[in-house]
C-alpha cells in the first residue's frame, strides 16, 4: 500500500560546530535530512540541485536505500554550503556563513515519472519555487510544506499564495507566531487552519509539536534525550519521518496522523545523536520501534480516576 | 482512604499585572495556591503567618473548602506583598516589589493536630524554614519541596540537607539547571535523584512538566490554552493538585503518580484563567474530569504501527 513520496529542497554541504565537536563539508540541506529519515519507512523521491563540486559518491548509501536521485540536477559551479554553529543553548543555531552557489539558480523540473506522486513534500525553499513544483503534479493525494522566516518576510504574498494549496504545513512556534502575528499558538493555528490547510504542524524543538487541525490538538513531546549532540535537521528528518509513515501506510486518519507525528518526533530524536545524517544512516527498524515504545511510555497515563 | 496533607508556604497579597489587566492586593502566596488546589482534592492543613492588616475574611471561601487555618500565625505588622508584571512573554514574571513584612520573621509552628500530617508540602520558603518543619512531623509518608534561585544561591549547604530528607522535590527547569549545574533536564534529574528524592518534578511552564524516577520519564504536557490570563501561582497549583491527588487516593504507584501529575496540570491549567485564586474557586469536578479527558485526548495514540 505504499505511495509514492516526492521531495523537493536542498542538498547542501554543512559545516557545524557544536560544544562537543565540529564536523567540516558533511551532507546538509533538507532534502537530505528528509530522504535519510524517509527512506527508512519508504521510497523516495529527491528533487534538487548540486554544483560540480558535491560529493556525489556520499550520495550513494541514500541511493542505496530507496532514494531516488533521478531529480537531482547538477549544474556548473559551487554547491550550496551552510555554516553555522551551536552554543550551549542547542535550539538555536548561529548562521556564520550561507554561500547559495547554483542553488540561487534552481527551477526545480521534475522527472516524467515523478509527476505522479501522491504524498509532496515542499521543503523550505523559495515559496515561487514550491508554487512551481506543485504546478508540475498531476493528482496528489497529500502535500505538505515547511518555510521558514526569511520567506515569511520577503515573500508573504507567495506564502500565502501556497498556504492556500497545500493540505498540511509544518513551521517552528516562532514561524508561526511571526507569519500569523499571533502570539498564542492555538491562536495561531487557528489564522493558518483558515487560510486552507487541514493540519498545522508547530515545532517547538526541545520542547516537542503540536498537530492541529479543525476539531482536534495532538501534543508530542520531543524524546528526553541525555546528550544532544547536533541539532541540525532535526525538523527535516521529523518532516521525513512523519510524511515517510503516512506515505507508507497511506492513511489520513487522525490516529495515523498522529501516529506520523509520532514517528517524525522519533527521527528527530535520533538525527541530533551525531552529525549529519550519520545517525539516519545507522539505526535499524528495530531501533526505531523502541523509541516509538518509548515515547508511548513517556506520556502514557491511565485517566481512570478511583472515586 | 484520603490522607491528612499538609502545606508550609507564603500566604500573601498580590498586585499583578498582565497584558489583559491589572489587580491589586488580591490573595497571592504559595500556600494559598496549594491548599485552593489541593482542596478539591483532600482536605488541607495550612501553615503560615499574615500581618495585622491581612483581609482575613478573604480566606473565609478557603475554609469553606475544608483548609484547616489553624496553623496560620497572625503577627502584629504587615503582610508579606508582592507586586509584579507579566509583558508579552507571560513565562516570566517581572518582579517590581517584595515586601516580607511579618514573613522576615517567620518560624512556622505546627499545632499539635498537624504534626501526624502523612503528606507534606514545603512550599518555596528559606530551606532552613523547611527542615524545621519536617523535623516537627512525626512519621510522613511522603514529603515534597519547592524552592528557588534565591535559595539555590543564598542557602545552598541548607537546601541540600533539606534534599537529602524529601520523597520529592519540584523546581522548575531553570533552577533544576542552577542547582545542579546541567544544562540537560536528564543529567539535572539523575543529579537530584542521586542525593534522595526518588522523585523529580521539572516545570517548564507553557512547555510542560517532567516526572523522573530512578527508572522512569513521564512527561505531562501544559494544556494548549487560547488565552493564558495571568500565570502566577501554576507551579503552587499544580503542586497543590499533584499532592492533593496523592492524599486522597494514597496510593504512591507509577501509575498514580503519573496521573496526579496530570491532575496537577489541570490545575495549573485553569488557575492561570484569572487572577489569584479565582478560578480555583469557580471549577467544579467536572470541569476537572473535563480537563483530564482532554489531557488525555492530548497525548494519546495508538503505538501499534501497521506492518
Amino acid at each position: 500500500m505504499t505511495s509514492s513520496l516526492l521531495v523537493v529542497g536542498s542538498v547542501a554541504l554543512d559545516s557545524v560546530e557544536t560544544p562537543f565537536g565540529k564536523a567540516d563539508d558533511v551532507l546538509g540541506g533538507s532534502a537530505n535530512y528528509f530522504a535519510a529519515s524517509a527512506s527508512h519507512q519508504t521510497p523516495v523521491q529527491l528533487v534538487g540541485v548540486v554544483g560540480s563540486d558535491y560529493p556525489i559518491a556520499k550520495l550513494e548509501p541514500l541511493a542505496k536505500r530507496g532514494v531516488d536521485m533521478s531529480g537531482l540536477e547538477h549544474a556548473e559551479g559551487e554547491s550550496f554550503r551552510w555554516r553555522g554553529r551551536y552554543r550551549h543553548d542547542l535550539n538555536s543555531a548561529e548562521t556564520l556563513e550561507t554561500r547559495l552557489g547554483v542553488f540561487s539558480h534552481f527551477r526545480p523540473k521534475l522527472p516524467e515519472q515523478f509527476k505522479s506522486a501522491k504524498y509532496v513534500f515542499l521543503a523550505n525553499i523559495d515559496p515561487r519555487l514550491q508554487l512551481e513544483v506543485l504546478s508540475q503534479i498531476a493528482a496528489p493525494k497529500l502535500v505538505a510544506c515547511d518555510t521558514m522566516n526569511f520567506w515569511i518576510e520577503s515573500r508573504r504574498a507567495d506564502l500565502l499564495a501556497l498556504i492556500e494549496r497545500v493540505d498540511l504545513i509544518t513551521l517552528n512556534d516562532g514561524e508561526a507566531r511571526q507569519l500569523t502575528e499571533q502570539a498564542n499558538l492555538v491562536q495561531a493555528a487557528r489564522w493558518i487552519l483558515a487560510r486552507g490547510p487541514k493540519t498545522v504542524l508547530i515545532k517547538k524543538g526541545e520542547h516537542g509539536a503540536f498537530m492541529f487541525t479543525k476539531d482536534s490538538v495532538f501534543y508530542a513531546p520531543a524524546y528526553p534525550l541525555e546528550s544532544v549532540f547536533d541539532p541540525t535537521g532535526a525538523g527535516d528528518s521529523f518532516a521525513g519521518g512523519f510524511m515517510g509513515y503516512l506515505a507508507r501506510t497511506d492513511d489520513l486518519s487522525e490516529a495515523n496522523l498522529r501516529r506520523a507525528v509520532i514517528m517524525g518526533s522519533a527521527m528527530g530524536s535520533f538525527v541530533v545523536e551525531g552529525f549529519s545524517i550519520t545517525r539516519l544512516l545507522e539505526i535499524t527498524r528495530a531501533d526505531i520501534d523502541r523509541r516509538v515504545a518509548d515515547f508511548h511510555r513517556l506520556v502514557s497515563f491511565d485517566q481512570a480516576l478511583p472515586a
